[in-house]
């Protein structure tokens, strides 16, 4: 049997969204309703009902997996996620070029969303060091702003504090350990050293005296969040005794994919955006079940998550009806007799809100072995009568329920 | 108010079970489709959605416990249910007598069904002993190739590895600690030295020599699973506040139910396989709840089961019309304005898959004080429109949920 997760970020919405209508009832989406025509449809939360989930949380959760238990923060992924090798033990962040001023006071956390210049600021970053010398600091970064830094050494924790304020006009924080452990209080320390040193390295750079005399904010700080310890995670080979594959654009959901073991397949020409070409998912996934018997594709499209944060109806329509040509071209093109799909979002964006809810979101399971309910319409009022009732997380085990593996 | 929990063993199906129809949808079952009428009806997933029941966690989780913090294996049940005296911080485990040749290759798991003997080998495997001289090594046999084996004495642990390889042609394993402490090692190191023990008495008896003679499989070796230590379960009596008893013939739900403290109550006649007299176990569940105002009475059927695992669907469709036999004699001698009952499987257990899957199972509550919905026929589609939605485990709580301690 082959499997496919199509998930569209941020699908679920709510009646404001669109004169009376969410984005997805306003959207025209004949092959997703052909799905939910021949499939078993239902309303899931992600985590749990009343649980606002963040992208990463939800995925996981999505796949299977407990977060008590395997939950350890966003840098992680984000690491994995843009290609760095992460091993056992590493603490990693998610980090943010920023501006600051003289008095380290936040002016912009994404330096004026930083378009040139990231290999330079990469390479001026080689130079932060711990003053604990067992400890390793690697730093890469990503596109705009973005990119993640790597403690590696013995006795770290990632049980500390952002420093990334998360708003401007106050002052960069301090890591502080969330732990009453050595550990925790160490790496703290170490964190808010490298903060510092990327303040002096950065400010100094020919790069961003060249920003300040253009007219724009310079990219003269890093500011870290999510601190997470890699762990241990078992695979979704290990768990669920199948081969898969990732096809993403966002660095986030790529990490998720490979901290699960599923290998990340890069279709052309997508950006992550909500102009991307995301057919060439759908294309890029009929190619990779094609040849693999037990294949599992994870598809992710991100674009209607942006749209409602951007409060952007019009927009958001427009993308899940992309999504639904996605849907066809998997209809047209895969063995439905021996292929099972489950289609959905990972969180509610209501245009009205421009953040993401703990509103359930509509979810179809179709295809082999999968008997139809009498919902032939899929919104998020149709699918509350649908027979596969209202589940926390778990869609992949569900999907891959009639494997012996689990 | 007395209170009724008939699990059919494996009673779900799927539409590929027989003709296009699940089993249950196959089978004429109109006392089960009585209750529906009079009742709640819904879907079950025993443990949560996803999740793949095995018959002893199906059970825990049905019976509302919950699986992380009560379930430590199933050697436990497997001791219990054939009548060992089990005591706080046994390690137990479920034991087969097998075949393996001069290199320690098994050549089969259950030394060919053995069919008598079984005193004549457990009476020589009292002489099986810890090189530990604290820790006490307890055996019995029970049918066929079944037995349990019970360490006791102070630092045991039950977090090691089968020494089972649960197939043929390879050699018996070594039992691993799986946690990094002293008990776990120094358990494997015991059940190491007993199972080579046991093949060296096994081996030389002249009941082996007579097998091997008679072109029959000797049973010369005692392979260990499910090593489980015996914790501190709260019984239905003191969480729920009812006397139960268990009316069942498989060791396993035997087990189950004398770990949470139900009086196992033996049924004249039943065998525990597809052409056992269940009819038996109504009469005598009808007679134990008659002079116990708040008598609780668990009947297992596992029949269906094992049709399901020998993917034979004409025979559990005769299976399930038996168990409907069960619920109509129900039915008929009880007083159904003092009683209410849950009638459920534990878990899928498809033709064509011929083993368990994750689906969820019909359930119906019905009864005492429960208000029935619009569903009157008792199959895995007509409940996805009933009143229970989809629920995971916790069935025993719910049947009792008006009783003031729960």
């Amino acid at each position: 049997m082959k499997t496919v997760l199509a998930i569209v970020d941020g699908l679920g919405g709510r009646p404001t969204d669109y004169n009376g209508k969410t984005c997805l009832e306003a959207a025209k989406t004949p092959n997703i309703d052909e799905l939910a025509k021949r499939g078993s449809t239902g309303l899931l939360d992600p985590i749990k009902p009343g649980v606002k989930p963040e992208s990463d949380t939800a995925h996981l959760s999505i796949f299977g997996y407990d977060l008590d238990k395997w939950y350890t923060g966003r840098g992680v992924f984000e690491a994995l996620g843009i290609g760095m090798k992460v091993k056992r033990g590493d603490v990693c962040f998610r980090t943010n070029f920023a501006t600051v001023d003289e008095n380290l006071n936040v002016q912009d956390r994404r330096a004026g969303r930083i378009q040139e210049g990231q290999k330079g600021l990469e390479g001026a970053l080689q130079d932060l060091k711990s003053s604990q010398p067992d400890v390793k600091v690697i730093f890469k970064a990503s596109v705009e702003h973005r990119g993640a830094l790597i403690l590696r050494g013995p006795g770290l924790s990632g049980q500390i504090t952002d420093i990334d304020p998360h708003e401007t006009g106050v002052k960069v924080g301090k890591a502080e350990p969330l732990a009453d452990e050595e550990s925790a209080k160490e790496t703290a320390k170490i964190v808010n050293e490298i903060v510092q040193q990327s303040h002096e390295i950065l400010s100094g750079l020919s790069l961003n005296i060249d920003r300040r005399k253009e007219g724009k904010l310079p990219a003269n700080i890093l500011l870290f969040r999510g601190a997470s310890e890699k762990i241990g995670i078992p695979s979704v080979r290990e768990r669920y005794g199948v081969n898969g594959v990732v096809i993403a654009a966002g660095a986030l959901y790529i990490g998720v994919g490979r901290a699960l073991g599923l290998e990340f397949k890069q279709a052309e020409g997508v950006t992550g955006r909500a102009d991307s070409p995301i057919i060439d998912k759908a294309k890029l996934a009929v190619k990779e079940l094609r040849d693999d018997d037990t294949g599992f594709a994870f598809i992710h499209m991100k674009g209607a998550d942006s749209c409602g944060h951007d409060q952007d109806a019009e927009a958001k329509i427009a993308y899940i009806e992309k999504a639904d040509e996605v849907v066809g071209y998997l209809l047209d093109n895969l063995d439905w007799n021996q292929t099972r799909i489950a289609f959905t979002g990972d969180h509610t964006t209501p245009i009205a809100v421009g953040d993401h809810t703990s509103d359930p979101v509509p979810i179809v399971f179709a295809g082999q072995d999968i008997t139809p309910d009498e919902v032939g319409e899929f919104n998020e009022k149709t699918v509350r009568k649908g027979s596969v009732g209202r589940i926390s997380g778990q869609v992949v085990p569900i999907l891959l329920g009639c494997s012996d593996k689990i």
